[in-house]
Formats: C-alpha cells, sequence, structure tokens
C-alpha cells in the first residue's frame, strides 16, 4: 500500500487559519470592539426572491410522486443548459448544450478538469494566485512554472512574460482575477488565445467573477477571442455572481472544437464527469437557472451593483491617500499597495489592531504578493464605509 | 500537451445505453406495449414530509440576510455530522465528527478518493461489480484484480477466492451488494478485515444500501468487524435510503486510526476534499439532517418497507419458478440466474419482447454476471406484480 506522496509536498493551507487566529487573539484582548471583516471572499447577501422562489417550487416537486426526480440528465438539466447558452448568446458566444457541463462550483472543476491531462505536462500559473490552481497540480507531481504578475504588468501579465525557454501546455487564467481584481482587455486575451494555439497549450479560464464586469468594452469569457474554441476550457460559477457560495452551483464549458492528441477533450471529461460525478440536485438546477431568467438576472445586478459600490467607497479612500490599487472597477476585490513600504502581514496586523478591520494579506496568494493586501466588498455599505474611515484614521 | 491515456483504454459505457436503444426500439414497434421497467436502479418513492419541510425550512433562511448561508463548514455542517455520528451509534459504531466528510453522495467519493493512493497500488475488485469502481482505476493505470463471485459463493467472495500469489494495497466491498443483492455476515466481514490488517490494504467499503438491512443479525457498517478502523474506509448515501438520487448528498468515514506510510489518511482525504470541493448544499444538508431525525426516518423506513415488499413478490416469483437468485431479503436487487440456460442479453430480449418488462443483463456487471439478470424493486407495488405475472407467463 503506497499513499499518494505528492500530498506531502503540499503546504498546509495556513493563509486564511492564521488570519483566524490572529483575529482571535484579537477579539479576546478587546471584547468590545467592533470588528469589521473585509479579508473574506464570500458574499453577504441573500439568495434573490426570484431564485427563492424557484427553489420552493422544485422542493414542493420533489414531495409528489408525480413531479418527483431522481438521476437528473447527465450532464445537466436541459433547462439550465438552455438557460446557459442562451446567456452565453448574450455575450456573443455561440454554445451547443453538449459543450455545458453542470457542476456544483468552479472550484470542484477547476481541480477535477486536471484528471484528463497527463501528469508530465507543465503548467503555467500566475504569481500571485488562488492557491487551488497549485495544490492540485502538485497533488499530482506536475511541474509547475510561475509568471509574475506586478504593479509594471497592472498584475496582467502577458505571454512575454513567461519565463525564458519553458515549454507550456497547460495555462490558467482567471478574469476578472482573484485575488487581484485585474481584469484582461480583449486584445490581451486574443495575445493568450495565440500563444496557446501557436504552442498546442491549453487555457484554463476561470470566469466565475465574470458578471461584475459592467463595462462592455471587457471580455466575460474567454471565447469573445477568436480561436479560443479551439484552445479553451472555461469555468463559471454563480457563486459570486448570485450569492451561490452555500448552494452550489457552477458550470465548465468544454468545445467540441477542443482537440488534443487526437482526442476530443469533450468527450474526456464527459467520461471523466460520468463516472465520477452524479449531478447537481435537481432544486438547485432550478435555483441556478432562476438566476438567468429576466427577473432573476435584474435581482442578482442590484445586489452586484451594491458590491462594487463598495469597491468605489474603497478605491475612492486609495485615491484620497494616494494609495496604489487594481481591481474594484469590475470586481469585488480592491488590491492595494502596502502604504508606507510595510509588508502584508505588518500592514495587516496594522489594520487589525488600529482598525479593528481583518483584511486579506497579498503574501498568502504568492511571492509577489508580498507588499499587498486584498480588499473584499462583499459586506455591507454601512461596514464599509465605516472600515474605510477607520483604515484612513490608522494612518494618520 | 499530453492527455491522459488511461483514458483510452476505457471501454464505453454501453450497457444502459444499449438497454436504452433496445427499449426504444420494442416500443416503436409495440406502441400499445405497457412497457414495465425493473431495470435502474433509481428510486421511485418521493422525498418523505418530513424531509420537504426541513428543505423549505432551509430555502426560507437563504432568502434572508440574517439567516443566509454562504461557504459552509468545511467538511459539513455540525448539525449533519453530528446525526450521522449519532446514526452510527446505534449501530454500535462511535464515531468522532472530524471522521465523517459530508459529500454530494457517494459514486463521487468512491472515485475521489483515489487521489490520494499511489497510482501503482494494485486493487481488488469483485466480478460482477458497479463498473465505477473499475473505470476509476483504470483512469489512472492502476492494476485491477478480479475476486470471482458465483453461485459457489452466493456472490460473496472471500479472501481465499483471491488469485494465488496476488499482493493486494485496495479493496472494493459493496454490501449490500450492487448488482446481486448480496450481504455479507459480520463473521465474512472479519475474515476481510483480518487480510487488510494482515496485509496493509485498504478497504473501500461501500454501505450505500445500508439501511435496507432489516435483519438485526447481518452487518450495516464495516466498522461492526473489530479492528476495521485501522484498515476502512466507508461511504454512505441518502440516495437510495431517502430518495436523494436527485437531491445528492452522502458522507464517507475516514477513521482516525487508519494510517498508511506513517501518514493519517483523514488527514490526506481532508487536504483533498478542502482543495478540490467546496461542500454540499446547506439546503441539502437540512434535508440530509431531516432523514436521520427519528420522524424522518420512521418515514423513510416505510418507503424501504415497500420496497422490500416488492422483493418479497419477487423472489415468491422465483421459488415458486424453481428459478436461483440471491439478494432480496435486505436490497431493493434481486439477482436471478436465467432460466433454460439461456444468456444474460438472450433473456433481457426474451423478457422485453414476450413481457413487455425491462431489466438488467448481469452480464453488463463484469463476465461472472453472465448468464444473470438484475430485477430492481424500485416501482411500486402495482407494476412489480404485474410485472411478475408477465415474467411467469412468459416462461409457460
Amino acid at each position: 500500500m503506497k499513499i499518494n506522496e505528492n500530498y506531502l509536498s503540499l503546504q498546509d493551507g495556513y493563509l486564511f487559519s492564521t488570519i483566524a487566529k490572529k483575529v482571535k487573539a484579537f477579539a479576546a484582548e478587546n471584547p468590545d470592539a467592533k470588528i469589521i471583516r473585509m479579508g473574506i471572499g464570500d458574499v453577504t447577501q441573500p439568495l434573490v426572491p426570484t431564485v427563492i422562489t424557484a427553489l420552493h417550487e422544485a422542493v414542493a416537486e420533489m414531495g409528489k410522486a408525480e413531479t418527483f426526480r431522481g438521476y437528473g440528465e447527465e450532464q445537466g438539466y436541459s433547462f439550465l443548459r438552455d438557460a446557459i447558452r442562451d446567456y452565453y448568446q448574450t455575450k456573443g458566444v455561440t454554445l451547443e448544450n453538449s459543450e455545458i457541463f453542470v457542476s456544483d462550483g468552479a472550484k470542484s472543476d477547476v481541480g477535477n478538469i486536471l484528471d484528463i491531462f497527463a501528469a508530465d505536462n507543465t503548467v503555467l500559473v500566475p504569481d500571485p494566485v488562488y492557491p487551488v490552481y497549485v495544490d492540485t497540480n502538485l497533488m499530482h507531481g506536475r511541474k509547475i512554472v510561475y509568471i509574475n504578475g506586478n504593479i509594471e504588468n497592472d498584475f496582467l501579465p502577458l505571454p512575454e512574460h513567461i519565463p525564458a525557454g519553458e515549454s507550456i501546455d497547460i495555462i490558467y487564467m482567471c478574469s476578472p482575477n482573484n485575488p487581484t481584481g485585474a481584469v484582461y482587455t480583449l486584445p490581451q486575451l486574443q495575445q493568450w488565445v495565440d500563444y496557446a494555439l501557436e504552442n498546442d497549450a491549453v487555457i484554463l479560464f476561470d470566469a466565475a467573477y465574470e458578471a461584475f464586469v459592467r463595462d462592455s468594452a471587457l471580455p466575460t469569457s474567454i471565447y469573445q477571442a477568436k480561436g479560443a474554441e479551439k484552445c479553451a476550457i472555461e469555468f463559471a460559477s454563480f457563486s459570486k455572481i448570485a450569492g451561490f457560495t452555500g448552494t452550489r452551483c457552477g458550470y465548465t464549458i468544454v468545445p467540441m472544437a477542443l482537440v488534443r492528441c487526437g482526442v476530443d477533450l469533450n468527450k474526456l471529461w464527459s467520461r471523466r464527469q460520468a463516472t465520477k460525478f452524479n449531478g447537481v440536485p435537481y432544486i438547485v438546477q432550478r435555483g441556478a437557472a432562476a438566476v438567468l431568467s429576466d427577473e432573476g438576472y435584474v435581482q442578482i445586478m442590484q445586489d452586484i451593483e451594491g458590491y462594487l459600490e463598495n469597491t468605489r467607497i474603497i478605491t475612492d479612500t486609495m485615491d484620497r491617500l494616494g494609495i496604489w490599487y487594481t481591481g474594484g472597477q469590475s470586481s469585488p476585490y480592491v488590491w492595494i499597495e502596502c502604504p508606507n513600504g510595510m509588508g502584508s502581514w505588518e500592514f495587516f496586523d496594522h489594520l487589525l489592531t488600529k482598525a479593528a478591520v481583518v483584511t486579506t494579506p497579498g503574501a498568502g496568494f504568492g511571492a509577489n504578493g508580498e507588499g499587498f493586501l486584498r480588499l473584499s466588498a462583499f459586506n455591507n455599505k454601512a461596514n464599509v464605509t465605516e472600515a474605510m474611515q477607520r483604515f484612513e484614521n490608522s494612518l494618520k
């Protein structure tokens, strides 16, 4: 009996546990402090009314023999895949239903997709990065090459920044980015697609925050770049755009035109999912379809506008203080440079102890995150306003 | 870019698609035939009232800011893990909450658990078998050794039946079994546990049908055997016992005492799930907890008794016809020998065309299934009664 020894090379997921410990210690010493949390990537608004109604209706169906549903359609119910297909049509992207796979969330699929690729591919990962991209590859011993995000490239690295001499097979991209909130332009996406096509690579495009893009000039899908259907898999989710972090529904797009080693990747992924997954609850799929209804979409957009109003409060503060930042316009995250040359954890401690505001140290997302901090707008307006006042006062 | 070439060695999942094609052709030629389906492994009874109430309450909570839930507790909400722990206490099995991992179903976890084991382990799989055990290992190129189930051993192979000279690392067991419905006794389970302990192997025990065991002398958990906490991982599910096939909730037990290569497997699985999974919907976890409430459990047991009444109708018919079978007493499945020396597909065609009854050919579950048929009791009493009358008439 041998275990998978690659697991032993994983670092403990210490970032959020370290934060939790520090916050707990602070709270114990300062029982009266009203702590404001701007560190989490979790939503705070409840599910919208149209979704709640759809969920109740689906629950009622499950209680009656005539409308009860057992195993569902293998890759998701048609009513939901139709809705996703129509949603992509509004982005100018034409999909077939067979290219859409409903899942329990982007996080699962971003990791599970690696099943269909050999272990000896080389993976390109930006730094700073969502730690799951790194860990899921380390678990199978894949070689990882990092590409630097920094102030010089606005935390939007391009193919020209790939370390010289590296041959890349799999490319992770996330736009709008977690943790930086930065968004690629269409010409920049096109550069990546052209690179992938030229180098027989596959792009894994994480679009979990796509609905936060309100500027119609910015892309919300990799398939808006020409030829992407021949080199890209896209992951999306209802988690951040519709408050589904605790309701669990996402989807993955594997185009029919995506062929590697003479094999349709759509067919491989379909086989993987049919073997190792058994679908998303019928109830939840009804809720997800309601998100994409006309009425539901108007309602979730009100929540998103609320979060984006919070980011404006944050970025206005940074502008006033002359602090460099990216993100915020098309993302719930604002990525700021720590003032006065402070390190990530130093400024984190400063804000916790001087302002009772919890943030996320950029160093937790990779070496290039050192000296930066992620502020999350997933909170209510009153809290964000007060947090920013305290932030400003703490620097006086 | 290289794909995972192990996928190319997988056979297409042709069993149920072949059945579907044959049924479709028959229906087209016989538009008036009232086809009765006894081939599916899907439940037919709706969710019980206590579960429906819990689901509605949870949906309502998700619609209000004060009670909304985002990301849940990492390995499942405490309220559900407490309920599972208490349920196991009624089986005489003491668990800690940290040994219980809530999942979206046993199928996902039975495949995903393999992530934590090296690819060069040797896997023991019974034949006939649930195809997922085989395919998930072929996907990673693991060596598979088959152990024969047959009439001689009542389709309950024991360590003595392991092919000579094979060194086994991972052992798949399913009791009550899918497809045969056979159930191991406690002394038989103990033989497997002793074998695993002596050979440093790990048992993957699929207990998805545990609640169908109504005979208190029969085990419902591998942990009822002595020492199993040092060699076994157990998978269970609400799918078959409470009609959750379309609602999706299961759980996996990895005991703290289970150590291999000096590493706690609980810690490895926890790391796997925290990285590649994001939990089960809060709403669904509330529904699952309601299954294990006093009231809910009484209600699901009524449904199970109904399915078991169907199996009695089936086994009474086989007794009368002198057809050999196993299963049925503690399982929704009855595994019968095809009469008159017919092959699996031959008898399948016979029942379809002469009785308009759909079954599952045993050959679809492995070489040893040839000459056998699986009958499923997931149907209503009237249909099963009529199907058995037609079955009997077709042989006259």
